[in-house]
This record gives structure tokens, sequence and C-alpha cells, in this order.
């Protein structure tokens, strides 16, 4: 086939855009995302320095929430930062993570100036996704505290600076418990604290994803963490394939689910839009869907269990950033191809109208899949199979 | 806003193929598809049939599944059947049912023309969805025994003669217990038996689906058919909403689920492409959504708690039904506002190969979340909310 989804194009909505009329486009873009965001106009200043520093900004508001007359409204803008890294692979760990700083310095700035109030970055910021080497040094030196590390440093400065709650997923060293490795976030206050941190629940064991080999499933359960900006909750990579991870952080009251990520186009791309879209509608709270940036490549080759011949690079991340609304509607995604902060202004109250109004957490029979999944994981289970008493097979 | 869901256009499908040039449409198609389903030749009859009846007819086959050395291929063609109620809510109940069952007949007539071996019809397929009404005659009267009513006595009879297995989703009259109601799916062999019945797990109360007044959450659990062409299992319409729900039918072992709906445009038509499509990646089974199409008006007014005019039509029931797959892709959809077939051939051997692949049953930690769960049904559960310590609010 000529085409294909390692093509290096910007975006889906760069190409229907170029080639719809006007009219035709608004109807294409309300049938695939709905009615619910508009963009925004963002700071000229902070649009100049996007362009100079060749990042994609966008803007946008999801439509707003019904006015009650018993809660003030709570208007919270999120940032959503994708990056590639800076500096080659065969650089020193430090200088590879202070070039990443570096740039994640400039773009936070930028947030600020477009007045974001939650941001998050991508899973495994600090760092090239390494793990498809199955090499452990020196990648595992990017691995860090999550309470006193450089990069919890580094950002709880700028969190309070800006008066920004600030998600790090970051390589965790837990020196507390035998030196392992977690793949966790750091959830860092406005204030400049380390609020708490939860770590990644599913790790995958798929195509290049050796993360097994590097760490173990998350032992945090489904945090919440109440901020001053709305009840924030962490989903990490590849517990997006999960539903039932998803349902968690909502019965534990999130409203707004970050799932940092880091995954590659000819595996999930026909995934990432429906994921944590899917989320949003099932569990009344925001997605925001943050997948690295750009083609890594490594020192040594290695091989990836499909028969085809040794190589170097992961392929490439697709960026696609995005936040999808408790209403079903979703914001444009970031580039494909480049870096990128997307900030999206809701009203968390549409929360608990989209529960009312819909109320599936009053249907949700969360009593009958206790019981059901309780069954199913005895090692005895029978599943639920009715046979055609005809049949002659 | 000029442009409306509520507008009457064929389909999203249809509009990037009128504008679009044929190599960008063919990478939009990827981007929003996958690369799973190319179109299949179908033969000329049953075309030149579809055309005369006015029903639309596409057919498509999903991404062959590897070759395995142990297991045969399984090769399955998948119906699934839209239609209009055929007279006006004025006629009488046998009137109306008599009406769509000889619409079906013509129907069936040519998807087994087109060598369908599992067919499914909509939700409450042999009345019109009066629910949004809240009156009780007639439309009680469209009520039948699952396994010895006019519609299972008609369809079993087509069942045998066409070798094939139908899903017949029905308002059911259970005469054994209280002559209650329930949404119900009978599920017919291709040997023209009743092989069981699945009741609709979550009534919605919302918009106009009054459903709640009719009947209960179903009581049948998440039981899975085995028939001659594959495991099956049927989520009735607003059970889609559930992704428990759609967890259970997996864990049950289902190869095949069908979403037999009743949904119109501005209410949910932004949800659906995601959810049946989110379900198939999550579960690694076929997911057929099947949604009613056309506007049906009512004898008499109504209203919508919504502050707006009593009125006499529900809305437009936006058809769009299409299969999606383990793999994440999808079929196009029918149309928004014709009657259709989708025919879709598929090899359920597909389903195991993703279980292997992606490794989602494998990863799914279901002890985590009947735990999780059980714990969060308790009227003393406390949500786990981690509060930031330097937060003055």
């Amino acid at each position: 086939m000529a085409v294909s989804l390692d093509d290096k194009f910007e975006s889906l909505e760069s190409i229907l855009a170029q080639h719809l009329p006007a009219d035709v486009l608004q109807k294409v873009n309300l049938s695939l995302r709905g009615s619910g965001s508009i963009e925004v106009e963002l700071p000229a200043n902070a649009k100049e320095t996007a362009k100079q520093l060749n990042f994609d900004l966008q803007g946008y508001q999801i439509k707003v929430a019904l006015t009650e007359q018993t809660r003030p409204s709570r208007l919270v803008r999120i940032g959503a930062i994708q990056n590639m890294i800076q500096k080659p692979t065969t650089a020193t760990v430090k200088e590879q993570r202070d070039a990443i700083h570096q740039r994640i310095d400039q773009m936070l700035a930028v947030a600020h100036e477009c007045q974001v109030n939650v941001v998050g970055l991508q899973e495994a910021w600090t760092m090239p996704f390494a793990f498809c080497t199955r090499e452990k040094y020196p990648w595992v030196e990017f691995a860090e505290s999550a309470y006193d590390g450089p990069s919890t440093k580094f950002l709880a400065e700028r969190a309070k600076k800006y008066n920004m709650v600030i998600i790090s997923p970051i390589l965790e060293r837990d020196e507390a418990h035998g030196d392992v490795l977690w793949n966790t976030a750091v959830i860092i206050s406005n204030h400049g604290n380390v609020i708490g941190i939860t770590r990644k629940n599913h790790i995958p064991r798929v195509g290049d994803f050796n993360e097994s080999t590097y760490y173990m499933e998350g032992n945090t359960g489904h945090k919440v963490f109440e901020t001053d900006f709305g009840r924030i909750a962490v989903n990490i990579c590849y517990g997006r394939h999960h539903p039932q991870n998803w349902l968690m952080y909502g019965v534990n009251g999130a409203e707004i689910v970050f799932n940092p990520s880091a995954t590659v186009g000819a595996l999930s791309e026909p995934l990432w839009s429906i994921e944590a879209r899917n989320a949003a509608i099932a569990n009344s709270y925001f997605t925001v869907g943050i997948n690295r940036v750009g083609t890594e490549t490594f020192p040594n080759e290695f091989t990836s269990g499909d028969g085809k011949p040794a190589h170097t690079s992961f392929g490439h991340f697709y960026g696609s950033s995005y936040v999808a609304s408790p209403d079903g509607s979703r914001t444009p995604g970031l580039s494909r191809i480049r870096d990128g902060l997307l900030v999206t202004e809701c009203d968390l109250n549409l929360c608990r109208q989209m529960k009312d109004k819909w109320g599936f957490r009053m249907t949700q029979r969360l009593d009958l899949y206790a019981e059901s999944f309780a069954r199913a994981i005895q090692p005895s289970y029978q599943m639920d199979i009715v046979k055609d008493s005809s049949s002659t097979k």
C-alpha cells in the first residue's frame, strides 16, 4: 500500500482542513469530534514564542457547562505537553536530561503565559523510551527519587513560580524498597510540594514495549489527588487499554485523568483516538491523552520478535495529544511530528452535570461486577456459555 | 450554527469520498478506521435487489488473520440489519409488526445471497421505539414470548432455511414471572431453535429513553452462546456505555458481541463510533453496532424534560451500523438515513491472536478490580483521595 501510518504527515485535522470546503469541514468535524470544543485565542506573545521555538501551540475551550444555582463554575485551563528528546541517545544521561529540562522550561513558560492551571507531561518525559533495547545501563540511570530527584526539584520550582499543578511521569527509583524501579507519576502542587505519587497499574508485553523487564505492576491503586484546580488522577500509558482501570479513577472521584503515553504509529494509532475519549464518556470526567513525539535511535541494534532484521529505532512516536470531554466531544490533536502544547479550558462542573444527564454512575451496577469478577478469578471458574442443543459440531 | 447532526446527510464516509482526492482519502481512511477492512464484491443479484428495495448494502472483509499450524481458520460472515418502521404508528399493532416482518424477510433473503452466517437485527426491531411516549397501550402489545412469539417463529423458520444464526432483540413478555416486560435478545440457531435469551443489563434514564418505565435491569448476567459460527453475546443498547458490561462478555469467551441499539443524533452520535470500537479493542473480540434508522412520529404529543414545547417525534435515529475488529480497525458505517445491510467477513481466529499480541487479558488484573469494586459498593466507602497539605482552599 502506498499510504502508511508511518508517514510523517502533520495531522488528520490539517489534511481535512486543507482539502475540504469550509461548510463541509464543519460537518465533518462535528461528526468526528462533536460540538464540544471551540478554538480560543491565545496571547500573541505565546504564539510568537511557540513559532520561534518550533512547537505546535493550540488552544480550545470545551463547551460551557450549565450555570448552576448552588455551585460557582470552576474554570480550569489544562495544558498537555508533548516533546521529542533533545540530544542523541549517545550523550550522557545528565546531558540528555538537562537538555529536556531546558526544552520543558521553555514550554512551561508559554503554558504560564496561556494561563494554564494544570499541566501534564508525557510518560518518562526525562529520558528516551529506551525499554525497547532491553539494556539496563545506562538507561536505568535516568531513574530518580519521586520526592527529591532532580526532575521533581526542577518542576517543583516552576510549579510554585507559575502557580501551576504539574503532572510529572518519570522512571522512579524506589530506594526504600530494595532500589526497585517503577513507572510513576509525581503530582506536584501549585504550592511547589509533592502531593503524592501514583504508579502505572498495567504493564505491556507487546511489540518493543519490554517494560516488564524493568518494573512491575503498580501498587498504588487508583488514587485521586485533590488540588486547587480539581481532582486529578493519572492513568499511565498501557493502562488506557483497560476500561476497568479508568473506571476506578472515576469511582474515586476524578474530574481530570491524564494519560501520559509513549506509543508508536503502526501499532496503536488507530486505537489512540478511541480509548481516552471512551473513558471520558463512560466515567463523566475529562481525559488528557499525551503521547511522546519523534523517532529515537539507540546506539546498539535490537530485534523486535517479529522476524525482521535487527535495527536501532523503536518507530515513530506520533504525538497527537488531545483532550476529551465528558460530553463525548474532543479537541483536535496536536501535531504528529512536532513538539506541542495544547491548552484546553473547561468547566469542571460539566463532570457532575454529565453524570446527572446520562446517569452512567447511577446505572453502573458495580455490585454485579464485583461479584462477577470475584467468581471469574477463581481457578475453577466455568464460563457462562450456553450451547446449541441442535448443533452437531 | 448552520450545521447540525440533525441534518439528513448520508454518512461521514460519503462526504469524505465525495470531496477528497483518492490518495488523500486513503490516508484519511487509514487514520480514521485503521487498515483492517477492505471492500469485498457482493453478488450482482444481491446488489440489484438492494437497489430496487432501496436499502444500503455494503460488504467488507476484515484483515485476514495469521494462518495457524494447529487451528484451521474460522471464516464467518456477519450481517447487520438496520431498518425503519414500515407503517405509521397509528396502524394496528399487527399491521405494524407484519409490515416490518415483510421488510426483514426481504433483507434476510439478500443476507443469505451474500452468504451471511450470523445476522443481527436492531433493538426492539418489531416495533416503533415508543418508550418516549410513556404510554403503556398500545405499545406494550408489541411484547411477545421469547420462545414462541410470532417474531421468534417467523425468524426461526428463516434461520433454518438459510442455515443462519439470527439475533432477535425484542420486547419480551415474561408470562412465567408475573407478565413483566424485559428488553431481551433471542438467540436463534441456524438449526431453527432458540439457543437462549439474554436481557439488557443497563437501562437508560436519559432524554426520551424512558425505558425504566417499562422494564427493569436484566437478570441473565453475561451469557455467551456457542453457535456453529462462533461464540456470540449481545450487549443491548445503553449497555454499550458501560465498559464493565462489555468486559464480562469477554470474560465468558465471546468472539462476536452484537450491540443492537436505538439512539438519536443530537444526543449520542459523537459517542457512537467510539464505544463499540473501544470494546472490540479492550476485549479482543468483534463488535457489531446496529442502530435503528429514520424518524418515528407518535399519535399523541409528549414533553422531553428539557423545557421545550410538547412534540410527537423522538428525533432522528441515525443508523450508521458498523463492525469493529479486535485489531482496532473498523468498517465504514451504513447510511444515516436509509435501511441497510452490512456484510462483514472475518476470521474468528483473530480474537485469540490479538489476545496473544496485545496481552490485554493477561494484564487485566481482575483480582484487583474484584476487590476494588467490592470495597467501593460499601455504604461506608471512602474514596481514595490524597489532599494537598499546602492548599489553603
